[in-house]
């Protein structure tokens, strides 16, 4: 990317971005292409229209920020296409209605009917709000899909966000993440000792259990800060979104695997009064919306990160590391340390805790037959 | 299972049940539940409905048949929700209106406007079909979803459908299968050489080239042909299926990994004269019901099958195995040459394995900084 479109972009973070997690993330909000679709010609046989319902939908992402922000633009028009335009939902980018960190608050309250970010966001509103997005060593998507849509997992998500006036549904994945980028090697825990870390949320708690420092950068302020040496290193979602950030020009080392994110989940929410007031059919295609959405970020993600990774490998350098094994095995034991404490502290973290741990268990054993198995043996 | 149930099981797959693949499953009527919802009332603010479009979806499943049946049960209920009941589906079982294997020809030729069934069944018609569900050390259901919908995949199963007046759709997927089930050990290739195994399209071919002897057998003849010791061993799909199909009686052995099908998809087709005529927000709503069936059925497999494992295991004694590397090994290679003979046959097929591969490589080395790490880090 060339300089002035990456202070471009950088620029356009420092609007609407969070400061925590994939949120942070920054928007171009040129490069939004959502579905390749051709205009359509009018319907044929729909549906008269008789009442057109409005939604606004607050968003944690930048505008139209590409697959994340995409997704809430897609799951809108999605939306729109199949309630025939009854069902009208606008778009928010972080920032333009209510700060990114506020979309919890806002569709709580009515202010927006809908919300699009991920859960781990509200660790402050519930803490048992960290299990459906991404938990340390935690489950990759396929894993966390199970367990939400077939094991348990989403009655439990309605049981935390219904306190709060809301209904979840389950809207996007990253897949796995990166590790983050650093100034230097990391070959023993001792190297993290000290290290100041742009790393939120559980992973942060993680990294301040190693003895680092973690901190909290707003997405806009990250290539500054790690170009001008205020910290040390910065996790952020994976080489797609990593390369459009310009990080390879101020960080020399990308690490993986992304221990601390393996799936993270995305969500949508709605406010509780404005969903028992939609009409049986509508509520049905807003849940369809978010299984699509759902599928389809997971598969942009799969699809494009490789030819970012690719990118920044042959283009512009970048050494490609990998995290000692003694030091994962370290970080998991904390990992398991921290979530103790979050579900000793609170009730409700303590019984999404459990389901999770009880599902872990026999996807775990499933996993040795099957996709450990692939992972293998598609190399032989 | 009991003796009786088991029975009435293998009895209700003799009436609906094709010869190949996951189609020659067996239903059990009593045990279709589909999502789990509460009566809902009368919608409130619905569309009037101005127009009921009916429409026939046939299957190549035994009727209700559990996680493939109920999913094309499921995509009707869905499609009949979302759209206020404007487009109502009747879904029939193999055999009660056409015969399973008769599905693609019912749809392409308008005798039911829709289809829901496995792509590979279809190889007769166009080899290039089977790229779409299973290919012998293919993709795993997230490769194969990132393929079709975000890497090229969908456009090209677009044409090669579109010449038979049929628009396809991926709608459910089994996850990683099981190897099958043997009366002897798999120590070597030898161990495969006259073996007469009941495992249909590009599976049986490649053991045809080890020396085995892969015959096709109806789904509800396999028990009697391997307990008599017709049969030597047969593939199906997972522990959740198998353990109703009661196979630890007949045979001593359940092998892992299933190389054959690594995330086999499932598709919905819908006759193209009848799509055409669908008004823009029924289009919308059919595709979104596909994404749902995709997505929620590769979560009820997973969430299921091991606990369908360890009733095997522990109540009825199987002998869990692993294919030993070098038969795995031996087995990738004589599965490439199978894939290159059907590529070399047919242009389209051709077509279609050359962007398998393209996609192929770069999931690959995305998975290696991924997916792959995830099982390994997981058990640290």
């Amino acid at each position: 990317m060339e300089e002035n479109k990456r202070r471009k972009f950088i620029k356009d973070v420092g609007v609407g971005a969070a400061a925590v997690g994939v949120a942070g993330l920054a928007g171009v909000l040129s490069s939004c292409k959502g579905e390749q679709e051709a205009p359509k010609p009018a319907a044929k046989a729909e549906a008269p229209k008789p009442k057109t319902i409005e939604w606004k939908m607050v968003t944690t992402w930048p505008p139209h920020f590409p697959m994340l922000g995409e997704g809430a633009d897609n799951f809108a028009k999605w939306v729109d296409e199949m309630s025939g335009g009854r069902l009208k939902i606008k778009v928010y980018g972080g920032g333009e209605l209510v700060p990114p960190l506020g979309v919890f608050d806002a569709v709580s309250q009515g202010t927006a009917e809908m919300g699009h970010g991920a859960a781990y966001y509200w660790a402050g509103k519930s803490p048992a709000t960290q299990f459906f997005a991404a938990v340390p060593f935690g489950f990759n998507a396929q894993s966390l899909n199970a367990w939400l849509y077939s094991g348990g997992g989403m009655e439990l998500w309605d049981e935390v966000y219904a306190k709060f006036n809301l209904k979840p549904f389950l809207a996007g994945n990253t897949g796995v993440q990166m590790g983050g980028w650093f100034n230097k090697e990391i070959n023993t825990m001792d190297d993290l000792k000290g290290l100041k870390m742009r790393i939120p949320g559980l992973g942060g708690k993680v990294l301040a259990k190693a003895g680092g420092n973690a901190v909290l950068v707003a997405g806009g302020e990250i290539y500054t800060n790690l170009d001008r040496g205020v910290i040390d290193a910065t996790e952020w979602v994976g080489p797609f979104h990593d390369l459009k950030m310009g990080f390879y020009k101020a960080a020399k080392y990308y690490y993986y695997p992304g221990w601390h994110e393996a799936g993270t989940g995305i969500e949508a929410m709605v406010n509780l009064d404005a969903w028992n007031k939609l009409p049986d059919d509508l509520k049905a295609i807003v849940e369809a919306a978010a299984y699509k959405c759902n599928m389809w970020m997971l598969s942009e993600f799969e699809a494009k990160n490789n030819g970012a990774l690719q990118e920044l490998i042959t283009k512009h350098n970048v050494q490609l590391k990998q995290f000692p094994e003694p030091v994962l095995k370290e970080l998991k034991k904390l990992a398991k340390e921290v979530l103790d404490e979050v579900a000793d502290a609170d009730p409700m973290s303590r019984k999404v805790y459990d389901s999770f741990l009880k599902f872990q268990e026999t996807i775990f054993d499933w996993n040795k037959l099957t996709e450990e198995q692939y992972q293998q043996f598609k190399y032989l």
